[in-house]
């Protein structure tokens, strides 16, 4: 049995975790018969957005007692992550990868990684172990690992930036995975694409079994 | 292509719909080629839990502006359910169910139904069209379907709650279906039980497919 550490961003796809992502990869992962655990970083969401008409509201959340929604309560502080507790890294898409792990959405091209995230990913390179992402997700990788291949749908503002910082951008379509062989990278696009759940559930379960190959 | 109509009641299984089997009723009807729509009621959550602890928060939040996390945005106004466009109705779990949708939380065996809860099934009811419902939303059923056969797993408060309003209640386990062929109402437990997510998508499988088998 493999253990995943898959790390959320809050909870809706507007403000955190896109929900249906963070959901379908746990279940890729249970499905195959292999565990995993919910993180996500104590701090403050950029922004609190009202789902039903896009607009920010003036509330206040915290990234990680947002995430434990999706965890139904079980998640674990990102500080306390351990690359020699797991077998594979993986981050969910959504708007909050972009705006809470890191400040993309903020500063474009000059984006850089939340301390919390970039120490997980470089304790995964460091062992050895494959690190995955879904959606945007991907841009949390450029700037950690020089010249990775990611994909983030078709090219946009966030592949441009992650070329911006050295990363190779391929383009993917529904379900599909780019995998980095060499870095042990594995990304998909899920929604980065106007896709249906069953779409996201394909690239969810192709993801979790690429990083399988990769382990 | 069948329409379904899928109701929450929030997002998050301890003050609104438990997200995990929200997702996989809407992935069990699209890996079926369906369709669904999500709906919930525009009122207040009766509270606000932080999911690390476990306790009540001061924030105040819409049951309809959270659904709508889950839904990427697109839920619609449960007063605005029209039986005459769906071929089944589905009521997911979580605490919400029983708070927000119905006051079973503070009432116990004396609970109610919020009135737009009432107004679809009894519209659905008069229509000859299925409802389905997943772990602690049968509750809602009970006070609506004279005699209706659901179940809520193993026996508990919410079961001893529903039989008090004239509902049978079946004994069940993991991924297995309650169906009341006379009333056209399908249930399973999900996380009435300690369950795997795995199991979860098990039970919103079977609970979809015992639906199509009942339009």
């Amino acid at each position: 049995m493999k253990k995943f550490a898959i790390v959320l961003s809050g909870c809706g796809v507007q403000d955190g975790a896109e929900i249906q992502e963070s959901v379908l990869l746990m279940l890729a992962v249970s499905r195959r018969g292999h565990d995993y655990r919910i993180f996500a970083p104590d701090i403050p969401q950029r922004s609190v957005i009202n789902h039903l008409t896009g607009r920010r509201t003036s509330e206040q959340r915290n990234v990680w007692v947002e995430s434990a929604r999706i965890a139904r309560g079980d998640a674990k502080d990102l500080a306390a992550f351990s690359a020699r507790d797991y077998d594979a890294l993986v981050f969910a898409g959504g708007f909050g990868a972009a705006s809470n792990l890191c400040d993309f959405v903020d500063k474009g091209d000059g984006y850089s990684v939340i301390p919390e995230v970039a120490r997980a990913i470089r304790e995964m390179r460091d062992a050895n172990k494959p690190v995955g992402a879904t959606c945007v997700a991907p841009v949390l990788l450029a700037p950690l690992i020089k010249g990775v291949e990611l994909t983030l749908g078709n090219e946009c503002d966030a592949s441009r930036a992650a070329v911006a910082h050295g990363a190779v951008h391929r383009i993917t379509t529904h379900g599909e995975v780019t995998v980095d062989v060499k870095n042990k990278v594995a990304t998909t696009p899920c929604y980065m694409l106007d896709a249906t759940i069953a779409q996201i559930a394909d690239g969810a379960e192709h993801l979790i079994d690429e990083l399988l190959q990769l382990m």
